[in-house]
């Protein structure tokens, strides 16, 4: 596939020229766990951003710079020039690059719901000026950016090509700790903020439709961020790209899942086998057996899936990788409820605390969480399942499930499940534990905790992936 | 699983000792593609190596040299004294290392043939000396090394960590072309033989069943290798390792596969998908759509699945790799005849010609070929299917296919299939080959082709993985 140069292509130089002076006013649309890295690090860049969001919640953190994510640092040295958030579209007039970052979840059939990227299509369509650079960020199905244009035409009249540019660009964030040190780059300087992987330093794929908006996109990319910047043949290409590297990470989970099931049953621990393959590093690359949850790796493989379906391809392997991850859930009940009937507890009316609803260690999104999944199994056995979880609590305003706090979540506990291993939960030590809960009953799903020290403080530990007597 | 010190461990310093001075001798059973290179830096290293092999010929072409592999030209300059080969077990009498490099191919039902191991492990048995040291290197499944034991065992009353050492230490070799640069390494010299995935470089697992075991092997490894020897702590892990390495890769190229069923369908090229994907280095590993076939990958798969059978446990994950790998055959005997039926040539009686049985380009291995299922799917049909592959008519005496010289095999061809991507087929021309065939078809399964030229040269061209218009 290659890009066709459009005849009315829209004169990108005028655009160019503001990008390369910083003079471009940047709008980012959606200002969730992608959205906002992106606005602080081009408004940290040296340009002028506004930001879009629907949950004035959000917007109010944002602005009073009280927000909690891994650049809080930076953000709080903008100003409101340079940055500010908004409910209001109308605020995005005179905008000359628009960048859409809107959550494109699935639904409960695995098909990718578009409604809030259609929706946010058409309420800033308006605004897009004659020659603006419009990129797509949000993970999608191929041949989504083509639809996003037709949403854009019906909403406004606007063709892409002609009188606008389009390029869709995925994002490639992997969210941590806050840190201090990140406060080091301020207005286009460009620093290392902490390695090569923080968000700045990850390297893009950008896939225009046209040659122009790609040389913008890529263009402007290039002045936000530190890192190369590729451009490819098409946005298909760039869309199948990012589906690829989630699917990637999907699939490979699940091998090692699958791994932890055979070599469990033979007594062998697979973190001591992932770690001697990954000795060949030129053709391996490791992953560790685990629940797998967020907004990314499962809901990715379904789009692809789904779409697959409808042009008649089967994707076996993608769903039994979906299968498998899915599974880990039963291995985690299963090992709970073991060892409740193996101390005698009746299940109704036991108390399981599940600590960590988060997809990942130190991060405060519960999207998709597998910890709801093994709470509700175990609430339809009549148990009292308890859901802990300190770093959604404290930053995610939006989380729908009862959270406990630590004290109260393992006091008189029957079974403590270590699902997401936050540094708060880490950092629980055996003897603690051992005078907080009812019955020393430990699984460990994530391979966190010290099971020797667990197991000399009277635990019965059952750890995913790990030999019995690892 | 920890390795637990025997309280019988034959004494082991002497040993060491020996090794260190490579006055330890050497023998190296089995002498096919992991058993001949290990025997010939075994030498090259300073140790004096004895090979045995059941093949007369194999034996003859490696004592007067002429066998053809990567590291003909090390051996060429090897005398009889470090390194001769034999057939005959006695030969191996007085020998302080033994390796086992044993064909463990899979049966019609994909379950471990382990036969060859065992006729190798009772003939060489009773030459096993008090405080020697055995090595297997053959892939095979968990739990096999010990099971090995057990055959020397009852051929012998030998009983390992009692009277022998004994490791299991998974080969790791990648053979490609011969290379005259080679040839610097001799006598345990050593120096860069061309890049870090020589044979001499690529790191190694070892597993031993105790500790002096694992301690013995890394050491000659060590004294043959200038790679890094990671020591585990059982010979399950280092053999669950070895299936992980290799099953990952066939589960990665079945991804890169399924991806190309989709991306077809949808237009989009995926070779450029997965060029995009890798550009995201530390969490994606590039792997190519094509046809898998050799001794290794789908073996491998094949093992864990049989086995993880037996314990219950279903491997949905892999069994569907195994099948979108196997099913790449289906589309590209697909692709052939719909272009031939486009073409209106009746398929009884036209002629296919099939580029290519070896596994991987320029080598002559040609067990477990894609190309052999090709030409019988389209055998059934009533296609005349020719075989062509000079590498392998010239280098391996045991195939068994009829192999037709390269002027001969594309002379009135109807269709000509790439499978293999030799340097002699890359270097075919479109012009050549327009003059040689009776129709202009090209089916290209290795996306190792010029296309753009075929198709100036009127052939109708189809490329797995690549969009139509590729």
């Amino acid at each position: 596939m290659s890009s066709e140069a459009s005849r009315n292509e829209p004169t990108s130089a005028a655009l160019l020229s503001a990008i390369a002076a910083k003079e471009a006013r940047v709008a980012v649309i959606g200002l969730g766990t992608i959205g906002l890295p992106l606005a602080t690090f081009a408004a940290a860049s040296g340009f002028r951003v506004r930001g879009l969001d629907i949950d004035p919640t959000r917007v109010g953190q944002i602005n009073d710079r009280t927000v909690h994510f891994e650049y809080s640092a930076i953000l709080r040295d903008l100003d409101a020039t340079h940055m500010r958030a908004t409910t209001s579209a109308t605020d995005l007039a005179g905008t000359d690059a628009f960048f859409f970052c809107i959550p494109t979840p699935v639904d409960d059939h695995g098909r990718i719901v578009l409604a809030h990227l259609q929706n946010a299509a058409q309420a800033v369509a308006p605004h897009i000026r004659a020659g603006a650079l419009v990129v797509l960020e949000s993970s999608v199905e191929i041949g989504t950016t083509r639809w996003f244009a037709k949403v854009i035409e019906d909403a406004s009249g606007k063709v892409a090509g002609r009188d606008y540019h389009l390029a869709y660009c995925p994002e490639r964030y992997n969210p941590g700790l806050p840190s201090e040190q990140h406060a080091q780059v301020i207005y286009g300087k460009k620093v290392n903020l902490g390695g090569p992987l923080s968000y700045h330093n990850v390297p893009r794929v950008v896939g225009g439709i046209d040659a122009s908006s790609t040389a913008l996109a890529t263009r402007i990319y290039s002045e936000i961020l530190a890192s190369k910047i590729q451009p490819v043949s098409a946005p298909e290409v760039a869309e199948a790209a990012k589906l690829m590297e989630n699917i990637f990470r999907d699939v490979n989970i699940a091998l090692a899942n699958e791994f932890a099931e055979v070599l469990g049953a033979l007594g062998v621990d697979t973190y001591e086998v992932v770690n001697a393959a990954s000795s060949k590093g030129f053709a391996f690359l490791a992953h560790q057996p685990g629940l797998v949850g967020g907004e990314c790796i499962p809901v990715d493989t379904w789009y692809l899936i789904r779409q697959a379906e409808r042009v008649g391809v089967a994707c076996d392997l993608m769903r039994a990788a979906r299968k498998v991850n899915d599974g880990v859930v039963d291995h985690v009940v299963g090992a709970t409820l073991d060892a409740l009937e193996n101390e005698g507890i009746a299940l109704p009316g036991a108390k399981v605390t599940i600590l960590g609803t988060a997809y990942k260690e130190n991060v405060y999104d519960d999207r998709v969480s597998p910890s709801r999944q093994i709470a509700q199994r175990l609430r339809a056995k009549g148990i009292d399942a308890v859901l802990c979880d300190p770093v959604v609590k404290a930053h995610n305003h939006r989380t729908q499930d009862t959270l406990v706090d630590l004290p109260e979540a393992i006091r008189d506990a029957n079974a403590v499940i270590l699902a997401t291993a936050h540094r708060e939960f880490r950092d629980i030590s055996p003897e603690s534990l051992a005078k907080s809960v009812r019955t020393r009953i430990l699984v460990d799903a994530r391979n966190a905790l010290d099971h020797k020290a667990f197991r000399a403080a009277g635990f019965r530990v059952t750890a995913w992936g790990r030999a019995l007597d690892g």
